[in-house]
């Protein structure tokens, strides 16, 4: 179950890749790119931080072959149907959720203290975004966005809290994933965000 | 004879850094910079992501020679000489085709399957000179130009491919390198592109 | 005495990544990050290539508090005092000296050559600036500006040259971080800096 919200979560990562590609008028090949990037950026960090390597995509190819089909099918849409913008945010804020959760999993298989593995799942969920707004020559919308890698902070909190209390990791999995999107999507409706630090210096 | 034109690969590579540098007006700390990120950040990345750690260039620092050295000498020449425009291009996808052989290899090497043997490839073909348009400010070219990504996929397919049916190496690399140059020199040519993705959004 | 000097360069380059947060209008998870990724993003890559994984701060989690808790002192300090405008450059010059000497002193332990481990004292000093400016979507300051990089990699020369000399490691370091300090401040205070290479070309 958790591993197929993991593949849903790459599968829509990968779409807000194409469509950042989209708007930028790259070709197919950097629409694949931005796919790829956005939807395993994450976990690929997360990976090479923690020594996990070879990292995750690599023994299991299912993750590339997903991300590049759903950058694909973007375009196919985009030009031939029309992209639905409601459901989009939502189906971002339900890969978030899972990515954060799993990241936070795997940062505690691996045996890492209770700050890392809510910080590995803060990475999992929001670099991957970082890096498609970077290449796009754009400053991430994560650091200026409505409350986005906050929902996922608390939801690693959550989580990593609630698998220390309780023995059965589903209680843990479930209400972190719950508090992730409760957060995400009330963001949204009310377009919540954290306080802005503007400074100007003379530098 | 693989590793000599791997040696050429890095200097060429590192002249394109060197040139970006010129561009952007930084100073000679950034022309090395530049040159060695453009040179070696695709067989870095590879490295890092397949835990083939330490990376290449720990164990043998010709290749930080070489860059840094490629990157001083394309200032010394830009300043008494001329720079050939024409050949750049053409040592430059001698370059993409070495990597892409190189990274395919070294990833099979490691006992990967052939569909992350191809990313690999591409990936040590690529990675490179996106970072250096990122450095630079720019979304990378790689990501809109005429096939130039597409050239080295194409390679590295036919590496994968070949070698798993040859018995010996050097069939599938000659005929690797020769299908990436050709496909990228028709690409400068006949001004060869992939479609490209434009879309526009209401967000 | 060491540990001390690196903790104070963290939570120094930390200050700058947030007051970068504060010149692009970026909200308090941005300011979290960018001073996280300043203060930790050289030491991260290092990490990563010399394959000394998991990276330095998964094992002491004070460097990720120091960094996380001096970027918000710096929004409160900028919001209800005055930043010593002055005292931050002089700051910046004492964690770019520990920074580069620890980088190279770490990469020697590890039993790479001295090459290596001087670009790995440099890369320690200065990676972190560079992701914290190209998150800002600026061409790095550390590839333009006034003798910078080029302290940190005449101090590492320094250091490892004078390693390999005495026996005692205090020699080295100490003359190392005045080496840096020394011709950082030189260059603040009269404006030195590297030539630069302007190029212009046809493409």
């Amino acid at each position: 179950m958790i591993y197929w919200l993991d593949i849903f979560g790459v599968a829509v990562f990968a779409v807000t890749g194409a469509l950042a590609a989209g708007r930028k008028n790259l070709d197919l090949f950097g629409v694949v790119v931005l796919g790829l990037v956005t939807a395993l950026g994450g976990g690929t960090v997360r990976d090479s931080i923690l020594g996990a390597t070879p990292v995750f995509w690599i023994t299991d190819t299912a993750y590339i072959m997903v991300a590049a089909l759903a950058a694909l099918l973007t375009v196919a849409w985009a030009r031939w149907g029309r992209l639905p913008q409601n459901l989009l945010p939502i189906a971002d804020a339900v890969g978030l959720a899972t990515f954060t959760v799993i990241g936070a999993q795997k940062a505690l298989s691996l045996g890492v203290n209770a700050e890392i593995a809510v910080m590995m799942g803060v990475m999992t969920g929001v670099v991957g975004g970082m890096v498609r707004d970077v290449l796009c020559g754009e400053v991430p919308l994560v650091l200026r966005q409505e409350i986005y890698a906050t929902a996922s902070l608390f939801g690693a909190i959550i989580f990593v809290t609630l698998n220390h209390l309780f023995p059965a990791q589903a209680v843990a999995t479930w209400i972190a994933i719950g508090a992730v999107l409760g957060l995400r999507l009330a963001a949204i409706r009310w377009n919540l965000s954290l306080p802005v630090f503007a400074h100007e210096d003379k530098r």
